[in-house]
């Protein structure tokens, strides 16, 4: 476990500033407290006074997302949660969960038992069996990227996909480009079907024409595009919208393998601006999730909930990441 | 202004368990300083202390909409705003506009002349000169239904019509009704259109036919009816969902002034749940809007953008509440 040494060096600055900070002392800015308290959590220090406080405790339970390094997608979501809950006097537990998991425990009984006060439930699947529990649950209950019908009780978070989509579809709309084919990610996802609609809705409101050949339904991973990019190739896309970064990195593989240049021959946009997007060749043109909001703003909601006020979806503002994997349309050269 | 004497006899309890509570003295329970807080509000008491912190100060800008009474719609959003912006140290100053004062007075330029971090808008319509503004304010702004794109200093809040109309279709449907009219409100508005889409949705989702002759938009009066209430019931229809409760009012007497009963002959369903709702005759099924919690989560999100926090849309849980005006279609019983 990080010391207050640890926190100290990080920041470059004294033990007895850094102490001082997580005592509240009058003499600290609150922009330097706020800073050390952030670090703090981050580095993973756990002070006597949060330990303490058994009945401020929150579960965040997360299932089929890598969150272990700073590349991987749910390390700032987690990270945003937590530094909101520490400021706030709250302790969070984190609890990987799986089917099994689920089957053995009940939701409400495991969160009593527990004694937590609330929850951010983080990459969990349409089919899991909390999924059903979380219908009538009485715990104050909030889910990325999945959304409860009728229970006033849970919340759900996530980016906008709707505005992000619109957005990338305006910047292509604005290269010249038309026939512009969108590689989704998997079927029976909640975000997938999201982004179909958007997609969809995106076309028609910049009066662009969808061609069914040019739509289909992958996995999230890079592997995806080998079996659709042909096929939108012949049919004359010169763009291609992606579920994701990681089948937008596989989408500009098999671009490059078939002798096209990205994004001279054909313009390429992501989603999510993970790591790799900046680090791609070329540099991947993407719709930003802030994680780190992401975080926060479960955090906000599940007070939210917490103080009875039955907020039923918050959503992100996405931020259109322009880079080189996008330019003019040829056609229109 | 309200006094001290005024909150204690509203509450009945003392003086000086107010006293104590509006200065957090330790002896007072959590609940109690909450509930005396929550009063202070509502009677327009003001402390010092928040005359005192110039630098804590919120606008709300109101226009369209009644105010001024608790049965006027804008009471409890107002209301709830206010308690928890109170509770938290800060200042609402309530600034009534027109179209006269957007076009006098720049939206951003105002707030910083008034010294405000931040405001929430309520009633603006479409075509107001601050709307335009709105889209590049660097000013933290909720905007209570409306919706600014691309900008992360604005935030929408509003009650899900979308689960809130489904939920009414859900409802009729269950009832044996197939030909369920729609008589939405004024058009050019983003809730009619949210409201006419989640009614096409809704009737689809449940696998029933959508007449065009059985749609219309008219304004959200209750004199709309006498417009649209023949041709529906000529074309079959055996209920009717409203835009909001005023047009339910007038759909209930267009009816009625036809010989026909609410709900043996015809259900009728509103959307708001405003107090006249549970007074009429009979008593409106409606969808509920909590404005109290619409003011409450409309502080909430105020806050978060001013803390950074990008979130652009906040939607609330709606509430179908079942009063007397909805029954078995007639065909099925």
């Amino acid at each position: 476990m990080a010391t207050i040494k640890d926190i100290a060096s990080k920041l470059g600055i004294s033990v007895s500033a850094v102490s001082k900070s997580l005592n509240g002392a009058s003499d600290i800015s609150e922009e330097l407290r706020q800073l050390v308290l952030d670090t703090a959590v981050e580095l993973g220090y756990s002070t006597k006074r949060s330990r303490k406080q058994e009945h401020r405790k929150l579960a965040l339970f997360i299932e089929n997302m890598d969150y272990a390094s700073e590349n991987d997608f749910g390390y700032d979501i987690i990270l945003g949660f937590k530094q909101n809950a520490f400021k706030n006097n709250w302790d969070v537990d984190m609890i990987p969960v799986n089917p099994t998991f689920q089957l053995q425990e009940k939701y409400d009984t495991y969160m009593l038992k527990c004694g937590y006060s609330g929850a951010f439930i983080v990459g969990f699947a349409l089919n899991d069996e909390w999924m059903k529990q979380f219908a009538t649950t009485t715990m104050p209950t909030v889910l990325f990227d999945n959304f409860i019908r009728n229970n006033p009780n849970t919340c759900y978070v996530g980016t906008d996909n709707y505005e992000g989509i619109d957005t990338a579809i305006e910047h292509l709309y604005k290269l010249g480009h038309e026939k512009i084919a969108f590689l989704n990610g998997s079927l029976h996802s909640m975000v997938s079907e999201q982004r179909q609609d958007a997609f969809l809705q995106g076309m028609a409101g910049h009066g662009l024409k969808v061609h069914d050949e040019l739509l289909a339904y992958g996995y999230y991973v890079a592997d995806s595009a080998k079996y659709h990019v042909p096929a939108f190739l012949e049919n004359g896309a010169t763009a291609i919208m992606c579920g994701n970064d990681l089948i937008a990195s596989g989408v500009v593989e098999e671009c490059k393998a078939r002798g096209l240049k990205v994004p001279e021959d054909i313009s390429v946009i992501g989603f999510d601006d993970i790591p790799i997007a900046s680090s791609m060749t070329p540099a991947l043109t993407t719709v930003n999730q802030n994680r780190l909001e992401l975080g926060k703003g479960g955090y906000a909601m599940l007070t939210s909930l917490i103080s009875g006020i039955a907020i039923s979806k918050a959503l992100m503002r996405p931020k259109l990441v322009v880079r080189k994997s996008t330019a003019k349309a040829k056609a229109s050269k």
